[in-house]
């Protein structure tokens, strides 16, 4: 089975939401196809002022499964109020066999109604805003991520690598997921409960 | 104080070397100014299929301190035989007070001769490689990254955010480290000393 990944990309998305978890998956290419998104194409500047060159959406009509990942950031404060956006995900959403998101990339999944009946988290610091995008959804204070179905949800920023490897762990076992974070000299947190931040700010 | 951070990249650069480091230093703006510099501009492709806008390096001269931040990555592999990019390097470094690499980009460093009478560290899986790329070079293996004077070296990949926050810790204090690593929820491996890689890969 191979997935093609649609990264919706937006103005000041958070770099790392997006590019700890290209990392991970970058490392399957022939699992993985990443495909960087954005409403009208071209280049899109991350928070960190990364410059990315981006493509519009175009449902593949191969073999290959979807898979929508949404990062968070600054931008996401914006974009829960962006129509055009959120409709976007809503039709990604129903190709797809997976659905990602990273710390506030949470809020535009609730937003856009994907998260309805779901458990899920988002960013430890953003917590209570994250929560008023959507209803009837379980937010799970204290995780690392939270996998609920179909559906990954991460907290902030670099709890997205460890919510990948998670991922990889779901699909084809905890080993490949083990092989890949030694690949790149990380200590995964495979404990998808440990959660530090949460105490930290407050949540738990 | 506030530097610009030159940020070489080269096709099949890999993607975590740069967006690691990238997301802590870019947390702060008002200290550091991170230009991605390749040797003709445009767009570059990193091992992820990332494609990164990219400027031709033009020395400031403003008040500003350079910094020459270099990644590594499947690319460094031809790159060490590409006299114009080690000629780029050995010039930014000229006009640099710090300098920084990730994973094998200590390679490119070695062979720019930046390294000479210095103790640095890299990627372990690569590291015999790397030490055939420059001489009189004090390799650390057991190392999460090596600081020597105003050279900062790190071991793979991941590695790259530890000595990041460690760089951010020997400008700002320990404190500013901290409070960057909470705000992406990530937990600082501070113990530049830690390495369970260097054993895994057969060099502790």
């Amino acid at each position: 089975m191979s997935y093609v990944v649609n990264i919706i990309l937006f103005e000041e998305f958070e770099t790392l939401d997006v590019f700890g978890p290209v990392e991970i998956l970058g490392r399957l290419p022939e699992i993985f196809k990443l495909n960087f998104i954005s409403l009208d194409g071209g280049i899109i500047s991350s928070s960190q002022n990364v410059r990315i060159d981006t493509s519009t959406y175009n449902n593949n009509n191969n073999s290959e499964e979807n898979i929508l990942f949404v990062p968070g950031g600054m931008g996401a404060r914006e974009k829960v109020n962006d129509e055009k956006l959120i409709h976007l995900i809503e039709n990604i959403n129903r190709e797809s066999k997976y659905i990602m998101s990273v710390c506030t990339g949470a809020a535009l999944l609730a937003k856009a109604g994907i998260l309805t009946g779901k458990k899920a988290t988002t960013n430890k610091r953003a917590f209570n805003w994250v929560m008023d995008q959507g209803k009837d959804i379980v937010w799970i204070k204290k995780a690392r991520w939270v996998n609920d179905g179909n559906i990954f949800t991460s907290s902030g920023v670099s709890a997205g690598m460890d919510m990948t490897l998670g991922f990889i762990e779901h699909l084809m076992g905890r080993e490949k997921a083990i092989e890949i974070s030694n690949g790149i000299e990380y200590k995964w947190n495979e404990d998808r409960e440990w959660d530090p931040f949460a105490e930290l700010y407050g949540l738990a």
